[in-house]
């Protein structure tokens, strides 16, 4: 049910990041559930993680971790390890421990994350026991399959890849995700794991990798629900020939708007992936007074569901996203400077339905697979996105579905 | 698919208080789709309206009658005149003033308010024509016909009444509502209307209607959309025997008690026809710090489509609850103090699944109908519910059509 073209890019390899995967059987499916990322001692990493309080237990040691040069990731799908209390801690160090056994690292150099079903004991020996196979098979050229170990309700592998150059010389970015439902803001409720061979410092890849996660993932929904587990990782081996990227230069600029390409793409992809999605929504609301107002008001039309539900029976409803302007909860707004677009038709202007407006301008964009959605607040200059995706029978489905 | 007992109830007569309905054809329906309400000239009248910013024009002209002491309602379904500027506006006022002319008032003592579709015109000759039939039949008995001629997408007629001592005389309390999506706290994205025969001062009838709306239609929801139409009205006729109500008296209590059940039920039997619904969940959340803590968990908790599809499909998923929990935003939360039940069954506690908990004890309780989710906090004594349904392939069915 994905939207648009979805079609697994060409990943170019990153010089100093292998990747290997293997099946622990997990959640008794046959293909592999295991993915172990390798760095060069070169490399430096950063990471952002999910805002929801009860932070799944491989969250906290990940961010334990953080702190320790960490070069290995180890990932598996098929149980989230969340809600675990202190068995999942110990569950998710001991995976952590027995990866190290495996390449002659120490625990705390291993980030663990797990995605999957919450609430449910880590299989520890399982894992363990295909820790071997995956480090067996640990190479520069396994993005694909890297991207398919992650998957969950996921219905096609997510990647993302692109080649720029630094002073004359080439710098690889490949990146993939996974997800597709529990898709909120703050974090971005998915899994991401970027790759470069840039030379940089960890506090500017960090803030790197912030500033491109809360234009990309922070800027995507599907549900409104924020997982437990989500979190997005950025490596740097280092051993790309390009000097090292120093903050406040055109190389940074350059180097930073490659991973927010790549961070938005990736973030799209999930999107595209909705659980049941037919159509792939962008809110733009523009003339906010602040970034935030406009994220704010993007947000609450982008979850509601009953937009969502006009948007799944291409019914151009537009009283429901004026509704979702009105209880976005804005102080002082004025309805009669409002404007709402449906792609390039005027829906709303002067506090009522726009003049010249017809059902049958609004049933065209409307029977598209890709709708904007512009909201004009006339209220300030700040101007914000958000991508969503339609609420269909399937969602219902696959959310009722999920564990039977 | 209404959830439980939903049998309309026997409506006791309230004295003063007329009720007659008509055929507008306002959504080429054959049911009544017009209600007049007349309140003897000793009564007193109070409101609540939407906390949507986009007000509908009926709202806004509602807010300026209430000042003038009104008489009359005019209700009609199946257009909302929302989101239609200027001209909604001015086609409320004219529906009022053909009223007026109807039963020798003026439009300024009328409250007009409109349920239905948004952004369409009113058709206010259609609406006009059919006043004076409702005027012809106002009588005290009407109270069932009243409830079906405000339905939308309602599936049954809802109503509430009881009759207390006051000092020794009997008064009457019946009232009645409609509303079945787009159900989100302040205000309660419906329609109210309840009377009585009591004596009391327009100032005191304001400020009981507004706590009992506070606790009861402000704490129900099915999506979390906040209609531009939500009002419930309060109207004393002041006919009966009984002795003026007055503040900070025993009766004024006893007053206040019933007027608040009235709109307990009435505000439960919305949420019992949620669209699609098929379970009636009570979120309860205690030991918060606040009351308005409190609401915010339980309405993050009674918002996420994971957790309503969870319920719908009877899948015990404590981790979705526990999820939400954890995004709802408070600060400071400590994990390992909080407790959630499903039932009577202790399903989270010390930061994970609860020791004693069996999928079949989870199970057992969501096969129910009717199911209770508490939270405790650990963190205060404020106690607060929400009542919400279930999401189901019958809601986005329900929303996907509404206007096909």
């Amino acid at each position: 049910m994905a939207v648009g073209q979805c079609d697994f890019p060409i990943m170019h390899a990153v010089k100093g990041i292998k990747l290997g995967t293997s099946n622990a059987g997990i959640k008794q499916t046959q293909r592999d559930d295991i993915l172990v990322i390798e760095m060069a001692d070169t490399g430096c990493c950063a990471a952002v993680f999910t805002q929801n309080a009860f932070c799944a237990a491989p969250v906290l040691i990940a961010r334990d971790h953080l702190t320790q040069e960490p070069r290995w990731l180890l990932i598996n799908s098929g149980n989230a390890n969340a809600g675990t209390g202190k068995q999942g801690l110990q569950d998710a160090f001991a995976s952590c421990a027995s990866l190290a056994g495996e390449v002659e690292g120490i625990a705390q150099q291993i980030l663990p994350f797990s995605t999957g079903v919450i609430g449910e004991p880590l299989p520890v020996s399982k894992l363990t026991a295909a820790l071997p196979a995956a480090v067996e098979n640990l190479h520069e050229t396994h993005w694909d399959r890297a991207a398919r170990a992650i998957m969950t309700t996921d219905t096609f592998a997510k990647g993302a890849s692109l080649v720029i150059e630094i002073a004359g010389c080439p710098v690889t970015i490949t990146g993939i995700s996974k997800g597709a439902g529990m898709i909120q803001p703050n974090m971005a409720t998915m899994l991401g794991f970027i790759a470069t061979d840039a030379k940089i410092e960890p506090a500017l890849l960090q803030q790197c990798l912030s500033a491109a996660a809360e234009t990309s993932f922070n800027r995507i929904t599907v549900d409104g629900d924020t997982s437990t587990n989500d979190a997005c990782v950025l490596l740097a081996s280092g051993c790309s020939d390009a000097a090292e990227i120093l903050a406040d230069t055109p190389e940074y600029a350059k180097f930073a708007a490659a991973i927010t390409t790549v961070c938005k793409r990736l973030a799209e992809l999930i999107i595209r992936d909705g659980e049941g999605a037919t159509k792939l929504i962008k809110i733009v609301v523009e003339q906010a007074q602040t970034s935030a107002e406009a994220v704010q008001v993007a947000k609450t039309i982008a979850h509601s569901p009953l937009v969502k539900t006009a948007f799944f029976a291409s019914d151009p409803n537009w009283g429901r996203i004026l509704a979702a302007v009105g209880r976005s909860g804005l102080e002082d707004m004025d309805l009669d400077k409002i404007e709402i677009y449906l792609g390039t038709v005027c829906i709303v202007e002067n506090g009522g339905r726009s003049p010249g407006y017809t059902e049958q301008d609004g049933q065209r964009v409307m029977n598209q697979e890709e709708i904007t959605v512009t909201v004009r607040l006339g209220r300030g200059e700040a101007r914000e996105e958000v991508l969503t995706c339609d609420f269909s029978y399937d969602y219902v489905r696959i959310n009722a579905e999920y564990r039977t």
